[in-house]
């Protein structure tokens, strides 16, 4: 069974939903065609499909493996990572100045859906390397981004998260890690991190941990945690490798799923570390590599729930089993042809399709955030950061349902684990968890993205999608449809936003009560207000006659989403505004 | 992390919803006391807690293996199966003439949950031998109960049943499996049949296979298979084991949970075989197996909750971090206290309860369709018919959900297998597949439970809620409430029965595209049902001063059960009415 990446669906989302004239127009993108992103992501699709896809099972039967010293990787990821080096691809969203390929985020997005999809066990690598470079390109000094951007990018170096220890997992604050001053103007870290994605592995030459530690009389608290670079081997003055740094993996863990992918105990024994920017505003900076990462995880969701629709579609089309319930054949047919089936189908493109529309059209705001002007900038970056826990919480929490309704699709052999299916639904268990999980996220949306600026960016969206239903009222009855369900969906959001915003500063507890299924609701409405929008972009060009096959079935799940899953919106709603009491009425006492 | 069987809830639910005084008015059950089930269930629990529940992790790390002649079971199954059936719980459901306790199907089902909470992987050897010992007594001949029952139902001897084979799952009609007469008035049977569950194994001395086959001249399709014994051991007239029966295991699946249990492919090559009943009614006879089996699967995905549940709110309430939200202390709190970790375990609760109280209200119909006089028990048989398929398909569907959110609840640690939750989310994902998948069940009660008799058996189940309501109306400010919601859940499936009925006739595909969502509707308000009855009782019992920290708990997961899950039901009904038109516009050939 291999993957083909959805490079048509892709392209669609880039040029219509992810504000490509606004985007392209940006100095930092001067001269980027929509035809070379197609061009790159063509030939990364097939590279996906043929190296690394193949690749997933097998590593996942494998797994990275501790021998007591050091990890040691499923032996074809070794090859297939090297070629993904040599290639070039880790530098695909990457400015130019440090040897990048410089497109834009929604190419760079596109780029790790492919790459998930393909196997999420190997992507996490990349993944990682791609949010050290974001935090180093925001925050390092020039020196530092001089000496480790180019082999990041190149992907000869890899890069790497060090915030949880066993006490300090969603509570950053509780972070002990030690990081003392020596004379030479570097620090000596020392601590355990845990749950180091790639902590410790055998595709590069080199890892660039960035370590969250403490110096000596730092204040409690969040507020007095510094960002360090420590390298797995020290850096020379020409860039070539010194001596080995004192951090070593411990243990890996023995997981669920992602199981190629080593998860490290990392112990760092006075290990030689280097401050990034200031003393005390390391939690700020990792914030930084934290959006990144959040999004990206968010865009793994997609990418794992693409490949269990495409593994469910083939075998759904393949497999015969009993007659139609309409009796329009004596013979058993395809089970694709059986109501449910269909249904279960339907239902995974749609929730795939509504999540990468989503991730694209917040990859455009996020890239007017860092290089468009000054107010259009403010304002781009209100809405990324509205939308960037939607994309992680939302996409992450949709791909477990997706991945399990895939190994539905296929009955008894799903459960089977050659037939592989089960392994997708493994891997997306971790999407909702690591990078914080949907819980952090819908506080994260309520506290710092709602409340805190009285409710003035998630009315804005409400405008935005009040304004997507208004020119789909324009449309065919399809659209209309759309518009219609779209328009209960944004009452369901206001009214649950105006209750919170009412209830929040008296009664805060009841407030967060409804944090996930506000988040969720917010997601569902972001994600089909975007399926809106490719209802009115499909509906233009079907007008010109072009792409009819596509642009027709791009309506058919835009509707399919609006009449089975919009209407969701009602329901959560009703959690936020009414399920807070029984919340805390209840005991765990029995 | 020890489990412990609540007991207490259990006999609530027994005593309150299983309608205990027609039940224990059977002559079936005359002299059964309450009394006499909460000591067998207390005892039980205690030896599954004691004995069992330490065996799961290690049963599924271990796994059962295929050397290539047998199976090998992990080791401390065996000792923990001898101890098992020495005690006598095989027998506890089966009637005393073939030496059973002779107990209510409710105390069986409570057996069922307890054990299967303790480690489904063990519990589904047990479960197979109740549903061959139901097949047997109703459809056995005198000759064949004397022979096989009191065997089985000391423990000694396992039952199967070999339904599936390779293009024959979900259509049993296509089965292929062969039976020849012969002289001396048994069958030769020949064929392979997969997905056995405990198929071979090494638990007991004998193993009695029930197996579908055809018969020479047998009409084609579901009409043509005949029902067989096949004793792994042929018995002799003694009743001791004679010679090996030609049945071998061929292979194990490697699968994604429920690891200890050996799922075998069968070779059938000539094997002696006793004809059960008449020939070609196989299929007839094979329903009363599956759907004592289904009745069961549903309580497997309670028992799996339960455990699920229990693990993770020990956590919760052992795991320090983060401050609360409403800044009530400067210090991290045990994570029970913030707001989302308390509605995923109220969530997990409420769907433990209400699974469990529609289960216990289903065994009360099964007992009166068996044993009560002609009317009653013809009502009681065409209502436990419409619910057995909600049990299945909705308790096992939310099993997925509970034990994911189980998984949640533990953050990072819950993807780490040791910490044992993820096993949980493994086990229970067989639960909608096996013993018929959610659209199998879904197109049984649609079907066979609602259009066959033009919908009166789901009228008579939506007036039953409705006078529910009425009583609750009747009581507290709480009891309202639910009153309400329950009023609107069931309009909601009123709406969605009048739009099947209407539509089946003339477009199958459409009333069929509703079917599970229908089916989801109708066990959410069937639990949501039997909740509103629990708040009746728990009222009642507090006016009385009795039991008040266990009662007011009962109602405060009613509530939630209200506000949170019950508020669904609006949602499928939405997708039962206007779900189908975008599922048939829509094609898959992009």
């Amino acid at each position: 069974m291999t993957y083909q990446a959805p490079v048509r669906d892709i392209m669609f989302n880039i040029e219509h939903l992810s504000d490509w004239p606004g985007v392209s127009s940006l100095a930092a993108y001067s001269g980027v065609e929509t035809g070379d992103v197609q061009a790159a992501l063509e030939g990364f699709g097939r590279f996906c499909s043929e190296v690394i896809a193949p690749l997933s099972a097998q590593g996942d039967a494998t797994g990275a493996r501790f021998d007591g010293e050091k990890v040691v990787m499923p032996g074809p990821y070794l090859q297939a990572y090297a070629q993904y080096a040599g290639m070039g691809w880790q530098s695909l969203p990457h400015p130019e100045e440090f040897g990048g390929m410089g497109l834009p985020r929604a190419a760079g997005a596109a780029a790790t859906e492919i790459l998930n999809a393909a196997d999420m066990s190997f992507g996490l690598c990349p993944l990682l390397t791609d949010g050290a470079v974001e935090a180093l390109l925001l925050t390092g000094s020039g020196a530092q981004k001089q000496r480790y951007l180019e082999p990041m990018i190149s992907g000869r170096w890899s890069g790497t998260m060090n915030l949880t220890e066993p006490q300090a997992g969603s509570d950053l604050g509780r972070v002990r890690c030690k990081a003392e001053p020596g004379a030479d103007g570097a620090y000596s870290i020392s601590g355990t991190k845990i749950f180091i994605t790639y902590g410790a592995h055998s595709l590069t030459e080199n890892i660039v941990h960035l370590v969250l530690a403490r110096t000596p009389g730092a204040p409690a608290g969040p507020k007095g945690l510094s960002l360090f670079i420590v390298p797995k081997f020290l850096v020379q003055e020409d860039g070539s490798l010194g001596r080995r740094n004192t951090v070593q993996c411990v243990s890996i863990e023995h997981k669920l799923g992602v199981r190629a992918s080593p998860t490290a105990v990392l112990e760092f024994q006075g290990a030689t570390g280097f401050l990034v920017g200031e003393e005390n505003r390391g939690l700020e900076y990792m914030f930084v590599m934290m959006r990144a990462a959040r999004f990206s995880v968010g865009v793994q969701g997609v990418a794992v729930s693409e490949r269990a629709y495409q593994h469910a579609l083939r075998y759904a089309q393949e497999r015969v089993q009993s007659r139609p319930v309409d009796g329009s054949s004596k013979e058993a047919v395809p089970i694709l042809q059986h109501p449910d089936v269909r249904r279960l189908l339907l239902r995974m493109r749609a929730l795939v399709e509504g999540g990468r529309a989503l991730a694209m059209a917040t990859a455009g705001w996020l890239d007017l955030a860092q290089h468009a002007e000054a107010e259009t900038a403010r304002e781009a970056a209100e809405m990324a950061e509205f939308l960037v826990p939607l994309v992680k919480g939302c996409c992450t929490e949709r791909s477990v349902e997706v991945t399990s309704m895939g190994l539905q699709v296929h009955g008894g052999m799903g459960f089977i684990e050659e037939t592989g299916v089960a392994q997708f639904y493994r891997d997306a268990r971790i999407l909702p968890i690591y990078e914080g999980t949907t819980a952090i996220q819908a506080n994260d949306l309520l506290g710092r993205k709602v409340l805190r600026d009285g409710g003035s960016t998630a009315r804005r969206f409400a405008g935005m999608v009040s304004a997507a239903e208004a020119e789909l009222r324009k449309g065919s009855a399809k659209a209309q449809l759309v518009a219609d369900r779209l328009g209960q969906a944004r009452r369901a959001f206001e009214a649950s936003l105006a209750w919170l915003l009412e209830t929040a500063p008296d009664d805060p507890n009841a407030a967060y009560a409804g944090s996930v299924p506000f988040l969720m609701l917010a997601g569902n409405l972001a994600a089909g207000w975007q399926l809106g929008r490719s209802v009115l972009a499909a509906e233009a060009k079907l007008e010109q006659g072009e792409d009819t096959a596509f642009m027709t079935q791009k309506i058919a799940t835009a509707v399919f989403y609006a009449q089975h899953i919009l209407v969701e919106c009602g329901t959560e709603s009703a959690r936020v505004i009414d399920g807070s009491e029984s919340l805390f009425d209840a005991g765990f006492e029995n």
